[in-house]
């Protein structure tokens, strides 16, 4: 049956298994694929325009944000991201459903754009030190870099509550199972089975 | 983790399959159980007031309803059913889910009193030739009484639209996963997992 296809966002600290989590989803399930972001920064070796990213310059960011064409944005270290609206809204209406690895306030910005196209997930890490020691293993930096990420995991962490499901990921497995159960039963939704209505005239007109 | 339960309303035209499908899940799943209505109709041989029904007389059923005491209610050949509020809401605060098998118009008074709690779900047959197989195999009556029921059918089957989920119930054994699956990814919903609060508030103490 034709189906609307749904924004799924995850967010979570860093540390939390997020990135893992999402590349592990991908692989699994044909039907959802990452979105491509519009950014500023400058192409890495082996980066291509329009596969990894949408490379474009200050001024052409600037104007497409001004424009609307942009769900979401944000600037991290100097340089702008944003999510394309329109490369997403077509992924919808052909019944793909679009992953987004972003923060909270990216996620709030999806919330205001996309209303009940949005799924929002929310992954908590098991224990402060679990957290702690995913950090550490990840940065070989000094020890103030590691709490400056440690602040910045609470504030991320103390937006849990904005968010529709909540996974405590003990267990990537568990947890990769998890959320394919919340993609398969929210594309189960009433408003995203298009061909219902049809369906059902048929139904009622034989009966 | 503590969880709060929920209600899951389960709807359909008769012949749809909806009475085979909530028996099986009952008997798959040990968190979710059938309320227990409060009745009108005298007992039939074998049924336990208090197991079956709560028996009771016209002028106590009248002042439950009167107290606000019932969820929803219905009157059917003019005996009264209803559903109590107070045992269905232990339940939920127990962490228990209770299954509602019930048309869309108790679906809609549930919807005015159990808002968030509610989980509504639609079981469509997949055609109408085997709507009317499933009627008629039931019914070993005249035919205008199976005509009867098919147009009753209709009527029931116009209010799909005022649900969260639809399944067309094409084969009982993929029916009931799907039933597993929707009650699975609602019982992740942040609102339901009560222990999420105490739990953050413990990873926020220890950043």
């Amino acid at each position: 049956m034709t189906r609307r296809g749904l924004l799924f966002v995850l967010s979570s600290p860093s540390g939390a298994g997020k990135t893992t989590l999402a590349r592990r989803l991908l692989a699994a399930d044909d039907a959802i694929s990452m979105s491509v972001s519009m950014t500023t920064r400058k192409p890495r070796p082996g980066e291509v325009d329009g596969l990894d990213y949408h490379f474009h310059d200050q001024a052409s960011f600037k104007a497409a944000c001004e424009r609307g064409d942009l769900l979401e944005w944000a600037e991290v270290f100097g340089n702008h991201y944003g999510t394309p609206k329109a490369e997403v809204m077509d992924a919808l209406a052909a019944g793909r459903d679009v992953l987004f690895d972003i923060d909270w306030q990216g996620a709030k910005q999806l919330s205001a754009r996309a209303g009940q196209d949005l799924v929002r997930v929310f992954i908590l890490p098991p224990s402060v030190a679990t957290l702690e020691q995913r950090l550490n293993k990840r940065n070989q930096d000094a020890a103030d870099v590691v709490a400056g990420r440690m602040a910045q995991s609470a504030s991320e962490i103390s937006h849990w509550d904005e968010y529709d499901y909540v996974i405590v990921n003990h267990d990537i497995e568990e947890s990769l199972a998890t959320l394919r159960t919340i993609l398969a039963a929210e594309r189960l939704k009433r408003w995203r089975q298009l061909g219902l209505a049809a369906f059902v005239r048929d139904l009622l007109s034989g009966l």
